[in-house]
């Protein structure tokens, strides 16, 4: 399956969506320790591992040098959100008195929509760029998407989003499928990835609104 | 340390093995989605996480290229048995009057036992090819054989296998000794691979039915 | 970024290190298995997990050949180590009457130490040899040095080291910086590796005796 050259020309591009995305998913990480209460050395784990966890497992699934080691700056920028968020987050834990989800929450949820939808992209890019087949890339955007928060997740000891019945796996998936579908049909790199992007970015969006569901099993259909 | 010949000729062999433990698998992984009521997407993330996990630890461990990236129909074949799932497991929760395991959790106990024997033979038998030493040999079978279904209870927020003390590692060890200490002797795969096979699903088999399980540390001894 | 030549020349050193911070190791999860009254094989399985998994994420990430893999005279020393737990631990429970934590698990904490020290030096030494930057090799010391134990924890479903609040990583961030800083002004193997050590085993052997912890998020200042 020949590599869709647009793509490999951008990497420039891939590059800082990267940094991006491995920001507010460290922000997400770091709330997620500000939600326990933990320390700034927590803080600095959860949004390093928040942060690149998914990318991490991408490259290594891939065959990649792990994209972290050889450019410590992805974990300093981890390390900086993690900062920021021990700094301008507010101390008091502010439950929303109609019981629904506190600011804290609903920030930690928009970050990690935004980081999933540009992970989604970047992820499948970055396969696709080292020849993987085409299916296998949207995997890999999916992985790369969903996997730093899953791991944040059973590290914080807290129900992980594969649990949640939330659509975040399916918002990656469409991404991923959207960004390498058109890719295939020789789109470059930019409208591929920016429809990839806000194909996930909206329906993980419609679903937070909305509080979307799929389905469950065994459940009656409406 | 050579490798014994026959083992190389007969990769084809293990090609298919190795998906048919990856159905089973993927089939077990989809039913714990079913037990815990998911939706249609995380059936088929549990079943490929579930199916292809251990072999994936394999490949990572021993540097090989991780045998689904470029082969997606194995991914394939996991959205398939968990679709299968989806459509002809029984919606309700049908709890066993007397307290017994539902046949829900029976089916997916003998799939995975299924599996389990597959992949400790398939895991042995790949690092045996790829020149690794017999004991890690043995190891990876282990681990193939376990981690897929480890990862999936962790994800699922159940005990994990190591945590129920049941005979289902110790069944995963017999399999890989018997058909890596075959191998050395020198029988070909298929006689190696059928004992490891039938030795490590016997033993498992039997402590099902018997609810056979080692002692516990501190237990006196009967 | 030139790799220190006196570390280069050590490796044997090295390895002898690697040996005893696996058997520490391997002893930790195994009281772990101990303390959760599981059988023979699962303190064997936690003992190798424990022992070698950190070691085996910090070689995944710098690509390097697994280090267990073609040496599994690793995997024996963690069996050793759990067959010794298994025969001279103590059988029945003792809870402290005060309500502090117990003999096992001070044994399993002080084990923990040491290994967490021996690998905060091993695994960012084995990362500058191999040319990492040593920014990034300060992060492998780190997650070599905790990764067994949050694995450990996680399989165990007991609250990982993460969560505990204790000073855990923040040790082996100390002792892995002070071991790559003095590798970086030119010091040999042996004086930077036993400050190092030294460093990451004082910080946390306070913090053990004294319950010291950082503060956490939101806590007001003393």
């Amino acid at each position: 399956m020949p590599v869709p050259a647009p793509i490999e020309a951008l990497s420039t591009a891939l590059y800082w969506l990267d940094y991006a995305a491995v920001a507010v998913f460290g922000a997400s990480g770091a709330i997620a320790a500000a939600r326990a209460r933990q320390d700034i050395i927590t803080f600095g784990f959860f949004a390093a591992i928040t942060g690149v966890g998914g990318g991490t497992l991408r490259d290594v699934l891939i065959g990649a040098p792990v994209f972290w080691v050889q450019r410590p700056s992805y974990i300093i920028v981890c390390l900086l959100a993690a900062l920021a968020v021990w700094c301008l987050a507010p101390k008091s834990a502010s439950p929303h008195p109609d019981g629904k989800p506190g600011k804290r929450l609903m920030a930690m949820m928009w970050l990690d929509a935004l980081g999933m939808a540009a992970y989604a992209v970047v992820g499948s890019a970055k396969a696709l760029n080292l020849g993987v087949a085409p299916f296998s890339a949207v995997v890999m955007g999916v992985l790369t998407a969903a996997f730093g928060g899953v791991i944040r997740d059973v590290l914080a000891g807290e129900p992980n989003l594969l649990l949640r019945r939330d659509i975040y796996i399916t918002a990656a998936l469409l991404g991923a499928c959207v960004f390498v579908g058109l890719s295939l049909l020789g789109l470059s790199f930019w409208p591929a990835g920016l429809s990839g992007f806000a194909a996930a970015f909206a329906l993980r969006a419609a679903a937070i609104h909305w509080t979307w569901c799929l389905p469950a099993f065994g459940a009656p259909p409406k």
